[in-house]
């Protein structure tokens, strides 16, 4: 596969001109392709597969917005942009980007009444259940553990994961991704711009200053030109489908892609990086374990040596996350009889919900079953019921509504090897969204947005990142290209 | 900073010109230099200091090889290539090159013995105690954990970590790692090198077909060109001292460099990224904690929730790596006054021998002073001494030795915020060391060895890989420049 660039002046004639080619119909492309043409350039949007939407449109919907938003407000809920950049900065983290933190935030309250504006539709309705999404079409819900320690000790909590409203959740009409995905669709094309699909960008195009002028693409098999006349941005998504990669930048994630589309091969990473583009953050994966948040808050999650390490009632992403990377991908979910039936008698779509892997009548037999070190689970489980007694949990602080004594019968649900996610690192991008030379000088003519670029994320993740740097800094490419 | 390629046309004439040009005069440089050389070829290699070294020269020394070195059977230690293998492939990840792991064991009886036959004296004993390094000149020595758990029920234990032998360690003269260094500058000498010292290369000169001629450098604030007739070597180490790329690719580790030296900008690495080299495991990273293992085997470490993670008889590498990346960077070593005593008496060096920051009649008042949860360090010790009264760990499987119940009065070695190290990612280059483009092939005469490469580590270490990996395919670039 090359993605060497090729030289301007090998192009005797275009295929296709515009002032600004998006490579990318998903978040990231479509927030562009509406900025770029109000800007008053023309835009030629160019998508590998037959339709608009990419993973975004596949996906639950959340946009990570916050410091008061209308929806917040009509919520019910108080937020300031220095509380969420306090969040952001524990949760993204460790070495999280304090500068595009702090500018997403400030953006933040403004980047929702544009979603809006572009016919986003959000119901004004907070989902407070445990969940990896709201059960219906409620708009607002925490998606990042906000309010579960130790982050609710580092900044005021606020739920932030702003949802598109579904037109028919229950019937599978829609996704929540589809509701945001469409209107901008619109919006991009009302404002004049182009797509072409099943046009796959494959190398840049780059005049002898080093500028980049253009796109070669393949379509139904032929190798296509597209001049940019003002600017190229990249789009395309991670690189979480492209082994390669993984293996030599993110092996934790290898061989578990979720949450994620085929499509996401890296290939504007690799284009980009032929042109001497840096990185960042390359390491980064949002990760997700496959348990019913409803179980996971009425039981205790522990590792290979039987400990506890983290609340059960925060984002289960971080439960997924820190299960992969800290505890060798090792957890055991241990819940009792009474509170796996309270799980399933939840209103949970039961996607997740898993039966125990093992069942027994006292923990140390439970324990010798696991084939946890002797005497390690009893000693958990003593402390754990020792606090719940009392109402309090002093080594996770789990809130005092899920705390309760675990007696018998005490299952197990073996949690090994169950995560899965995608990349979250990618190219080095200026809060203007152009991409970065190694030199430290940004690359004439090439922007980029979206999960080919490093957002918000340098180890942490809350759901609604994605979208919510995707839209926002594909906003800022789209103006900085037609700009350029 | 412009790393920026510079065109072979635009060179009017070459200051200096050699066959093989390697910039950097550490392990990997002296290790290409001879190989290079004695392959027939006009060595020239450019050392931004003033005298060769790197940091090699300022290392313990340690060179991790096994399989059945001469060494080692002197030593009466029995290894194989597929245990060695075995060891590296758990050790060295998740996520390490197996390739690259397979062909490494399988060259490292003949690389010792290379070594050997370039001068490198080693004396045939083994060092059993404690410690970061050998107390006086001993050979031989655990550098990874081999011995202790988990990596003892993962492969047979053998000691790789292979020391040259001091001249007189006790009176300073000499780090081990210069008698590593020393013999090998001398015998790329004796083949023929040259070397220029205070010559800084800076950018990459390429032909216009892709092709790497030579290396613009700076020497006294002059720029000189370099001409490379068959090809450039690059080996001038991490890039522990940028601080824009730790930021970016291992933000984990900054702040805390340790046991490396200022010159290691990552320049290398930018100068081939501006030319669309690949990297790999650029997040990986060597992590030190800074205290005597003679203290923290008589000990039993806790994280913030008082919870035992690792064994305390592993190699100490791995305890920081473990309590940078998993703990939160924070731990604490619970030692009673006996055992403090007796660490105090050993024959360790003393340079990180620390006194308790707390300490209490009972463990209750420790645990209460420390600040660590109500009855979670309690629960701790009494399972860790209910075990060790029976000559057990099964938690964490520490060696019988080591295992004494913890008495009164009880101490704490505050440990947070006690970590350093260099980071371990870089160009990603074949096993001939040719540095591969992200289109996935080789750039023709561009060739690195070194920290500046990923070598075997993906995240996880043990001392001796470095200087092992460097030397071993800095010979490997050495050959392969020679006959480009």
């Amino acid at each position: 596969m090359t993605v060497v660039p090729v030289p301007a002046a090998q192009i005797t004639a275009w295929d296709h001109e515009a002032d600004v080619v998006i490579a990318g119909f998903g978040i990231a492309g479509a927030a562009a392709a509406v900025e770029a043409a109000r800007a008053g350039a023309d835009v030629l949007v160019l998508e590998r597969t037959g339709s608009w939407g990419g993973a975004a449109s596949m996906a639950g919907g959340f946009i990570y917005l916050g410091g008061g938003t209308a929806l917040q407000k009509a919520c019910g809920f108080d937020d300031s942009v220095d509380n969420m950049a306090a969040f952001l900065t524990a949760a993204m983290g460790p070495g999280a980007d304090e500068e595009r933190i702090a500018d997403y935030c400030a953006g933040s309250v403004a980047h929702f009444d544009w979603l809006v504006g572009c016919g986003v539709p959000f119901k004004a309705e907070f989902f407070g259940e445990p969940g990896w999404e709201p059960m219906a079409d409620q708009g607002l819900m925490y998606s990042g553990g906000e309010n579960a320690y130790p982050f609710n000790t580092i900044a005021a909590p606020a739920p932030r994961g702003h949802v598109p409203q579904m037109a028919d959740k229950k019937q599978g009409e829609a996704s929540a991704g589809y509701m945001l995905m469409k209107p901008l669709v619109e919006t991009a094309t009302a404002a004049g711009a182009r797509a072409l699909y099943d046009v796959r960008a494959q190398r840049l195009v780059v005049g002898s200053d080093g500028r980049v002028v253009g796109v070669i693409a393949r379509q139904y098999g032929t190798e296509i030109s597209v001049r940019a006349r003002r600017g190229v941005v990249l789009a395309t998504g991670s690189f979480a489908y492209n082994d390669a990669m993984v293996a030599r930048y993110a092996p934790r994630i290898a061989g578990r892609p979720a949450a994620s589309i085929e499509q996401h091969d890296g290939r504007a990473i690799r284009m980009a990086q032929a042109l001497g583009a840096d990185l960042a953050h390359m390491d980064a994966t949002e990760v997700a374990i496959f348990i019913d948040p409803q179980q996971l808050v009425r039981g205790i999650l522990v590792n290979e040596r039987g400990q506890r390490f983290v609340t059960e009632d925060t984002y289960p992403g971080r439960v997924g996350q820190l299960t992969l990377y800290h505890q060798n991908n090792t957890a055991y979910l241990i819940i009792d009889g009474d509170a796996q039936d309270d799980a399933m008698a939840s209103l949970s779509p039961h996607l997740m919900m898993r039966p125990p892997t093992w069942v027994a009548e006292t923990v140390a037999d439970l324990e010798a079953e696991i084939g946890l070190p002797a005497g390690s689970l009893q000693a958990t489980v003593a402390a754990y019921n020792d606090g719940a007694a009392r109402g309090e949990d002093p080594l996770l602080h789990k809130k005092a509504q899920w705390l309760k004594p675990i007696g018998s019968p005490v299952g197990a649900i073996d949690l090994r090897e169950s995560t899965g996610g995608f990349t979250l690192g990618g190219l080095a991008t200026t809060l203007d969204a152009e991409v970065l030379h190694v030199s430290g000088e940004p690359i004439p003519g090439l922007f980029a947005a979206g999960r080919c670029t490093a957002g918000l994320a340098a180890w942490g993740y809350a759901s609604g990142v994605s979208l919510g740097d995707g839209s926002f800094y594909g906003r800022r490419a789209g103006h900085s290209a037609a700009r350029a």
